[in-house]
């Protein structure tokens, strides 16, 4: 293939982020190399700047700037709720929606084991201290409707039931805007035992 | 929104690239974020350098780190054979395809007037003085089945159409894999008009 060693180094690198094929990989390069100089400088300069400047939250492990994060340092934000999410990024979806207003804590991860994931891999110890500490009233268990979710959720309920006076999840169900035939039996199932009184 | 400034800003420079909406580019972000510092710098220096080693070939106009690039300096291409594409990255999906030995010209945009590009702003008198010349028996006017991609090659044919013995566009239909139910009806009108005789 007759592309430039510059250009196919580009286009292997960007491939490598999740969730870009190699089409998807040419067609940014070619962008990048459309835009003029500055624009290309300010777009590796960011991907520099994140990595040197974000760290984990030494509280919640989300990403931050500082020692602790925005939410943290927040003092309008509620302690008595704690929502437990995998990974920093869910912290943003959830903020988006400006449906909550505690705190939150990262795991760092699901309960894997056949990725050899245990408790002890993930922020877990973090979590019950922070939870001894005292204040939280209300564990929200956020994390994803997968098995690994599930099996994480669950060995958290266990381990915190005692401590906290509510652990609640997030509803499963149908998502607005699904459509019953495409559901699948799993949803369709949630959905139906976690029915609710209409106009409730 | 609770987002740390850099990991804001990364988002944005992201969101800048075409076909990445606010969505996907968090989703860039943080996989950058979460790879280590090597990949991460590798991805900017890549940004970098393509910027800065990357010029337009001299003849072609395609994409080239000296001043001509790797197809016009490969003598085993055939010079008589001379495809007329809009953009440098065109000539990557053809080369990928291995179906053309001939040479390139890269217009570096199509005919539209609306935007107030017209022969004058692209490569068009390049390509005339290639083809006075001499030596090309074919054109292959291969710019996009657009409304501005057919204007131009209209353009070139009434331009370039006494200078060479031939000149041809590619061929319209339907795409390998299509459904006939999903088919718009320009597309099918093109199939129609260009069908072919059985087994030829």
């Amino acid at each position: 293939m007759n592309i430039p060693a510059s250009l196919e180094r580009l286009v292997a690198e960007l491939a490598r982020l999740p969730g870009v094929g190699r089409k998807t990989a040419q067609r940014l390069a070619f962008a990048i190399l459309r835009n003029d100089t500055t624009r290309a400088h300010a777009l590796a300069q960011a991907i520099e700047e994140v990595k040197a400047r974000i760290r984990f939250c030494e509280q919640c492990f989300g990403y931050a700037e500082d020692t602790r994060c925005t939410v943290c340092t927040d003092g309008r934000r509620d302690p008595a709720s704690l929502c437990v999410v995998e990974q920093p990024g869910d912290i943003y979806v959830i903020e988006r929606s400006g449906v909550f207003r505690g705190l939150y804590h990262v795991l760092l991860g699901v309960i894997s084991p056949l990725d050899g994931v245990g408790p002890d891999q993930l922020k877990v110890r973090e979590l019950l201290a922070r939870v001894e500490r005292g204040g939280v009233t209300e564990l929200i268990l956020a994390t994803n409707p997968s098995m690994q979710g599930e099996a994480t959720a669950l060995h958290l309920s266990r381990l915190l039931g005692d401590k906290v006076p509510r652990i609640t999840r997030l509803a499963r169900g149908m998502p607005v805007g699904a459509n019953l035939e495409f559901t699948d039996d799993v949803t369709l199932n949630q959905a139906f035992s976690g029915r609710q009184t209409f106009g409730s």
